[in-house]
């Protein structure tokens, strides 16, 4: 199936993203469109680049967690290209059946991560017994499905709207600014694409700011990355992230992610990267876009 | 308890770790002393600061995960220093109890991001139902304490020593190069680091090179990395990590992260620094560590 042709024009285009209804990155694609939910990421990537869902919203990194280099591996080996990006603020809230209390309940489950990031909150409350689930939307559906007032999960407030859940207490994480950073990604296969729906998508962006964000491989070799730098720096074009990780590949390589704000001068960025592409080995561009949701 | 004065010069020293024996990080742990298992990074850091072990071994970044920022935090927060690093393979193993076999079990535990990284292994077997625990080793202890050949885990062989469980399959994960960073750190505080313990640690790695790990901030300004890197490249030190991270603590700045070869010159690295203090406004020092055992 395609979803360029199954889709009327007004109605939301189906948006990949990995997790149960109710999960962070749900509320990311539904920022995009109707969101579609996959298993994996793998199984996200494959729907959008075959065409099966028009745009899928994949997390690249969190204010606490960091890059999650496993999605920028697949943005790079997927014909994929990013089209916008997106924010989502992740705030955990404790989820239970409509009647249920904090001191009636027995268990909490939610995701590890979740449940680390609320430690304090839990911590607190050894009446409760924690325990893992294998994500927090999922969480909020076991409750659900258990019928039962003992039981709580700790996930978003989107997962207590889906699953008629109860918000027992907000912002129970220990730490504050816990914000995931999504890109919108679209298949970059000819005649995949849903073309009427990317412009349906970026035309109220048409203003803002837009980012580029590149993959480059460099020798371990000194000062190979201040040479890279030079071609940016050298036409003041501002870099908003890098990142660099061992190239598995290629021994004693290395693999950058940047991101650079596209300057508004014409042809300045195209001068930018041909000077990159003398100084690298690899240059591969994953997209220039605008930010649909900021932080 | 302070284990420098409860130690015999002999006996080894104790090493803090996050999570249950026969985890991933208490691999590490064993690599510098006797590992002591705690809840959290946190309570870990607690107690190599204030002098409860002598070292801790702290996860800093996965070859697929990426960097984790919430323990470079840490390393920031509280008063230590790294003192040395350490590579451990990440094997994930299908573990039973003696007897269990692949065709008579029903359930496999781990921790979900274990799961998701045997997921083809696990997708051909569909007779195994998923189960999500809190970590890998502490699905090992729950089939060791269920006694039912119908539980499987998922963990490292160590903890099928620890736990006296049979390996039934081995290398289970879906992509290769699967290996973790750590840390080795130490107190800051005067009087409460363990002087012999390290010297004895680090004698017989004198001829190793060693690394700097820095973490530095800087105005989100056109050029500003550029300038802040012309202080290694200019004196022709050689970067082997660099990560920039939107630093919430101040709005506008950056918080960067990289990692330096130390230089065989005398006074070159000094100089380094200076320069770029020069051109940053928060310079520290996380340590400066030879590698103990590499990937």
């Amino acid at each position: 199936m395609n979803a360029a042709s199954e889709s009327e024009p007004s109605s939301p285009l189906l948006v990949a993203y990995q997790g149960e209804p109710g999960a962070y990155s749900e509320i990311a694609a539904r920022q995009v469109g109707r969101p579609a939910p996959y298993r994996s990421f793998v199984e996200a990537f494959h729907a959008v680049a075959e065409g099966d869902v028009a745009f899928a919203a994949i997390p690249l990194e969190n204010s606490l967690g960091g890059t999650i280099h496993e999605n920028y591996d697949h943005v790079l080996q997927f014909p994929v290209r990013i089209v916008a990006e997106t924010y989502v603020r992740v705030e955990h809230c404790l989820l239970g059946l409509p009647g249920a209390t904090l001191e009636k309940a027995k268990f909490v489950l939610s995701h590890p991560q979740a449940l680390a990031q609320c430690d304090e909150f839990l911590a607190a409350r050894p009446n409760l017994e924690i325990v893992a689930s294998y994500d927090t939307a999922g969480s909020a559906k076991i409750v659900r499905e258990s019928g039962s007032a003992l039981h709580l999960a700790i996930a978003s407030e989107a997962a207590a709207v889906h699953y008629g859940l109860d918000v027992l207490a907000r912002n129970i994480a220990s730490r504050e600014n816990n914000i995931t950073r999504f890109a919108v990604i679209q298949s970059a296969r000819p005649n995949v694409g849903n073309a009427d729906g990317l412009s349906r998508l970026l035309a109220p962006l048409a203003d803002r700011p837009r980012k580029t964000t590149l993959a480059f491989t460099l020798p371990h070799k000194t000062g190979s990355l201040f040479h890279a730098l030079a071609a940016f720096a050298l036409r003041n074009v501002g870099l908003t992230k890098i990142e660099s990780r061992p190239y598995r590949e290629h021994a004693f390589e290395y693999l950058f992610y940047v991101d650079f704000i596209e300057p508004e001068e014409l042809g300045l960025s195209v001068r930018a990267l041909d000077h990159l592409r003398e100084v690298t080995q690899f240059v591969r561009v994953l997209g220039t876009y605008p930010c649909l949701s900021a932080p």
